[in-house]
């Protein structure tokens, strides 16, 4: 399998991780995002939507969106279970990540390492940091009275949420008011294959 | 099974057109959202994200997130693939929808008919525009050689896409450049046990 990817990007760092966990061997391709690289008619024939994390299958199909190569990858796993409710509540996790926490609390981040804090941003950032506390607060009042977030053990939705959750604070983002948030990353943390964000 | 709904929302309707299609028979629950309805205390005790729709399950399990929702009710249907692969195209198109597609499409819709047009939302409405037709240009590419998302047959793929793009114009995005997903658009609408938006 061949990744297309860019090291700073936690819906790249799900898969990596993933695969690590699952001890799948893949070969890396880092892409400059920031400089366009994603934007090319090159890229855009493999993911005309033209972004990162996408997975080259050994068959040559390409593969989008972090969630569904996640979905794909454990698929037949301990990681995504197999009967119909837990795995329905492992995609409402994840449908959460990519439209109530990820262009809040990633966005931020992004903006904040990657690119220049125009006027305009200054001001979507306030918005986006109070819609991103708004998310880690459902994240905390779920994870208060459970180890995991669906099924008490650890799936492909904790893996999607761990990614830009434990970088947080370089978004911004205070995690002291969490403290079950900040317990749960250290369960993620301490699994068996767990590799950090860093590791190519 | 219960739907907490809200006539207007897109979101919602995809759910309704696949209970519809599927023959469920389900108790309809209007909030309005505009109000307020998803933010009391007593909803949020059903959805702690506050938000339509909701499922309500025989067994009083509360699933949320429209596609999480989609994908649960048609598990085991000829709407969603038993396959590994296909199965996870589907995702690919569902996360694409509720990332780079609906956050602008429906949005812009949302602000247009719902909310007040301050001037932070009529700047935001540009770049909402730009991202939008960016996504719309992605399914005509994806499109232009194909009858369906995924497999060329009817998946709820469709239907999650279908939603916010045939009522596009009510967001100020014109579909004439579009003539694959205009052909598209009509396929959908032609399945058996097909219902409007409208339809409550």
């Amino acid at each position: 399998m061949r990744l297309y990817d860019f090291l700073s990007s936690g819906n790249g760092y799900k898969v990596r991780l993933l695969l690590h966990q699952l001890g799948i061997p893949f070969e890396r391709i880092e892409m400059d995002i920031v400089a366009g690289a994603t934007r090319t008619p090159e890229f855009l024939a493999k993911n005309p939507n033209g972004r990162i994390p996408t997975l080259e299958l050994p068959d040559g199909t390409f593969l989008a969106e972090s969630n569904a190569i996640l979905f794909y990858l454990a698929d037949g796993t301990p990681l995504l279970p197999a009967d119909r409710l837990p795995r329905a509540q492992v995609l409402q996790w994840m449908f959460f990540e990519q439209y109530s926490h990820e262009p809040n609390v990633a966005t931020s981040r992004y903006w904040l390492h990657h690119l220049e804090l125009t006027a305009e941003r200054r001001a979507a950032l306030a918005e986006k940091k109070r819609q991103g506390e708004a998310a880690l607060q459902v994240m905390e009042s779920h994870l208060a009275t459970r180890t995991y977030f669906v099924g008490e053990r650890y799936t492909i939705a904790d893996i999607a949420l761990y990614a830009y959750t434990h970088v947080a604070d370089e978004g911004g983002f205070d995690l002291e008011p969490y403290p079950a948030v900040r317990a749960w990353l250290a369960r993620v943390a301490s699994q068996p294959g767990h590799v950090p964000i860093t590791a190519a």
